[in-house]
């Protein structure tokens, strides 16, 4: 049984309190930290049998007894509070992305590899049960060699405008999982990436500096093409699906419904929407991704999704970003 | 190449015209006859290009240049014009049931085995694409021993009630292209039937004497057990599935779609409703059973579909009527 | 929060208790008993948290703290535990059959009125996603009257023989779920039951003197017709569908997978198997019909599984196997 | 009931002889032409019932009782015939591309546009049930404005390297289809490409300068953004499959099959493939194409796929092979 603290109370790390006392049996919260310890908080954190709460989280690193962290503050902390944990021998798992500057990101990963400490990045995807039967028949080799990669990531309403403004643009908000998903369906990496967008959803979204709308082709270092297509408004709902083409063969996922019912009447043959969002759509992949982080203490493996998964998505991003600007495809080595 | 005479110009008897000419390279269509030839016969049999159009079928059967005839007239005649056909010496394709009479078809079968041409009943069910596949899965093997065969048969209408009362009952009139089903897809003979029905759509069905839903169990020689429910409404549509379940395996099919298109919007991911009706489903299936015949009669092979099989679906209707009359499983043998 | 305690440790028992830990946040276990206390049990009731563990449930009926309690003993001591625990005025959620003996049930049901306890059954089916599912649309009016109900039920293999031979038999050892699910689905009283069975899986099987594939037609209060069929081994997997289809439309349900991928490849195009058995299946809806038992304590509502509902499948069951032994359909006024 | 004559005799020419023959009523084909007239094609078209095969398709221009010529020779030959054939007063069935020159293609649409006859471009897929069922729903505004439109072109294998050679390349050869689909399923037209291309399938593919797999994005004019990936090899058969997803909702289609059949084992749930090349995939759309072209000589109406329809797909070609040239998205202006 292995102790751990999360670091930030708001909706992510609720998430993960929520999945670590359900489904994570060999590990227990000893502590949460916000900047805001409110009531509610207070209230909440003890519904959930979390017998600390902290307004500093360094009460939390000071802590001989915590092993490991959870890094689910605001995103401009993640980066300096992970050096931290490091620092206090904690082993970290961060949510994404780790930073916008990829030279932060590479200090990050510098500190954690001199202290040793397991290091976990928050792309809970890679633990959807959908994805992972991709990846399962990629790694088995029944498709061959990978060929054409293709993603659609389409979320059903667009955020409110004040968050888009703070989001950092559409490719490191939402896209950034569509690119882990690309490195990882694939197994290889990204040399090359073109992006094509548009405002088609709310031009308050174009006045705000962003996109809403967007086809990204990357090209990799097998070879193979990868293609992703994003859209922040999908009106019936969380459209996540994923195909990989190879040598031997295809395989592809639909989404996930709340049953399988198909109602038959005059008006044709109707089944369910998808899922309605992220935390429907992907809870128990947050269950998930934590048992293996915590795995991967108790047992002394490798993370599953390491520092560098973190450091590559934030590059094809920034490459997406100089492509959509400059209307012309970009090299990773250009944006490195 | 062989010529034919079309017996009959009904709704069938078009069918079968324009699924010849269409799709049957071995064939054409010398002559049609019908007991009222109109203007507006003389000028499809024109447009269709069929030379000679008679009030009287006995030319048909006195025209030495036709091989073969297609008896698609009423019901009631199909047994003593088929019995002029074999004596006549043309190969037949009669339109199911050959009669409601049991003594009668074997009369018709006696008289077809002495004149030793070839005979064929109008189950086209089992040409359609669907209901193959099943079977060939079966004679395959890929199911092993099977153990239940289910049939679903649902119209999409009930047709008006004057045809209700001439129909024979859904037995005779809907679910005996089932019982064909059952014993094709399961390669075995019904031993016992069960009849559970009911006067659901239509009231007026019920005051004729008929029902309009119904669950038919029955047993059958290998030990398998067949069943099949029956509605003359689905507001949906033609509804048309089957299955084959056995100690290897189960196959089962979908109803056919004009399209594949699938729509996704707030109400729901829509697809589209079964193809109409029979004409729209199995015209196919219609030209394929013509086909079948011609090459039994060029090849001197055995016809797919034979007396035996246009006998058995008969007696197991008369024993489904008897079930549902008197409240129990009826045994073929209690009919036959 | 209430307390419960949970009477029986064998599969169900833990079943239960593990997913009262995890999903159920109103209620917590305050004790489980079982006739043999092992070490394992000690330690496994140490590890989910459940401070005391006996070898004799009336400890349980007899703390007063306790306000509910879960009787998964086995099937010959849920009606005398269940009268017991009435008695000590505990709240009853009771595992199915209530009893083989519908006198007994009888005399359960008269009991728990007079205590004016909750009770429930443990159909957990009709928490399942799939089923509720359809069961909303008939709620609904979408179905309009139900004219047909179908329910497909097959285990992916068949029991030990000597469990087979202590089982009571297919129709209340397996079917009794799916008479529960027709009246469900349908929202009507069976009348009369018909019941084909056969030894089609195991020849063991019909020398212990049962069957191991059977097709039930049920004549329901309301006209409509339903149908089961049943095997105690698809080798492809756990089937579990069900449909309604009625005057206004038709809904039916497929199988659950542990992932939507489709592998196409030159052998064909290849989806995966149905969830195992019942436990990967129904895991979720066992925390379902839990929630609802405490929230019908809670909230003082009725339960959705009362004792009418225990009784009934064990009366159409007693009518399916008087139809099985005699040939004939079997009215429920016969066995009541 | 018009008169045709069939210029050029080989694969194409024959499909729509056949087609002609089974489906198009309001047609007869007077004639064909080849530069070969071989025994066999004098033989097959007396099967066909077609009255005069020539070596000079001049006789077929210069038959006054002809109404109609399908341009069905080799490649390089379709505009000069078609210039002819305008000039001697025939409507014009031009199968694509008119030419891979764009100044050709202008100077026989100027001829034809003079000569006032119909003419129609081989875009059979348009016609396809699939792809129309998703145009009916852009049409209908089902979709409101369209965002993305997505199509999936692979071949079932790569064709024979001396084909290759001749081809054209993948762009003119296999995508010019799907650059067709983007615009006929958007509405709008193509003013930019980027093209990402490999070669994947075969090296001898690329060592005669050509690749066989590539993403290809094309902004529309009306903001949207649409994507082609495309496979000279899919070892599972002929993958057709298309996307619109647009403000309202989205509409997507999948491949066709021989039958709707699953068969589901022990070795998962197996659907059959797709059909398996162009030839049974798209027949009854080279049928309707035809009626298409057909009705709008009888009823003077514009054809539904016209000169502009045959010229810009060939421009968006030319523009794809220099964005893959140069690695850069290129502008049609830049190529028109």
């Amino acid at each position: 049984m292995i102790k751990v603290g999360i670091i930030g109370a708001g909706r992510i790390g609720r998430v993960h309190s929520e999945s670590i006392s359900k489904y994570v049996k060999g590990a227990e919260i000893k502590a949460i930290s916000d900047i805001k310890v409110t009531e509610e908080l207070q209230s909440w954190a003890e519904s959930m049998g979390i017998p600390n709460v902290y307004d500093d989280y360094r009460k939390i690193l000071q802590d001989p007894e915590i092993d490991a962290v959870l890094v689910c503050s605001s995103t401009n902390t993640h980066a300096p509070i992970s050096i931290e944990a490091a620092q206090a021998g904690k082993h970290i798992f961060c949510e994404k992305p780790i930073d916008p500057n990829k030279d932060k990101i590479r200090e990050v990963l510098d500190v954690v590899a001199k202290a040793g400490v397991k290091f976990q990045v928050g792309f809970n995807r890679r633990f959807d049960h959908n994805f992972k039967a991709i990846r399962d028949r990629v790694v088995a080799g029944d498709i061959g060699e990978p060929h054409l990669i293709r993603v659609t990531s389409r979320d059903p309403d667009a955020p409110p405008i004040e968050y888009v403004k703070v989001s950092g643009g559409l490719f490191f908000d939402m896209t950034i999982h569509d690119f882990d998903m690309i490195r990882y369906l694939s197994g290889s990496e990204v040399v090359e990436v073109y992006a094509a967008g548009g405002v088609l959803v709310n031009p308050e979204i174009g006045k705000a500096g962003d996109i809403d709308t967007a086809v990204i082709t990357l090209k990799l270092a097998n070879g193979a093409i990868g293609v992703i297509d994003n859209s922040r408004k999908a009106v019936y709902g969380y459209d996540q699906r994923a195909e990989v083409f190879g040598s031997k063969g295809a395989v592809q996922t639909r989404n996930d419904t709340d049953s399988t019912a198909v109602y038959s009447c005059e008006a044709g043959v109707i089944a369910e929407k998808p899922k309605y969002f992220f935390l429907e759509r992907y809870m128990q992949s947050f269950a998930d991704e934590i048992k293996c982080f915590v795995d991967s203490i108790v047992n002394d493996k490798p993370t599953l999704v390491n520092g560098n998964d973190g450091l590559q998505p934030v590059l094809i991003a920034l490459a997406a970003k100089k492509s959509l600007d400059e209307g012309r495809p970009v090299k990773i080595s250009e944006v490195a």
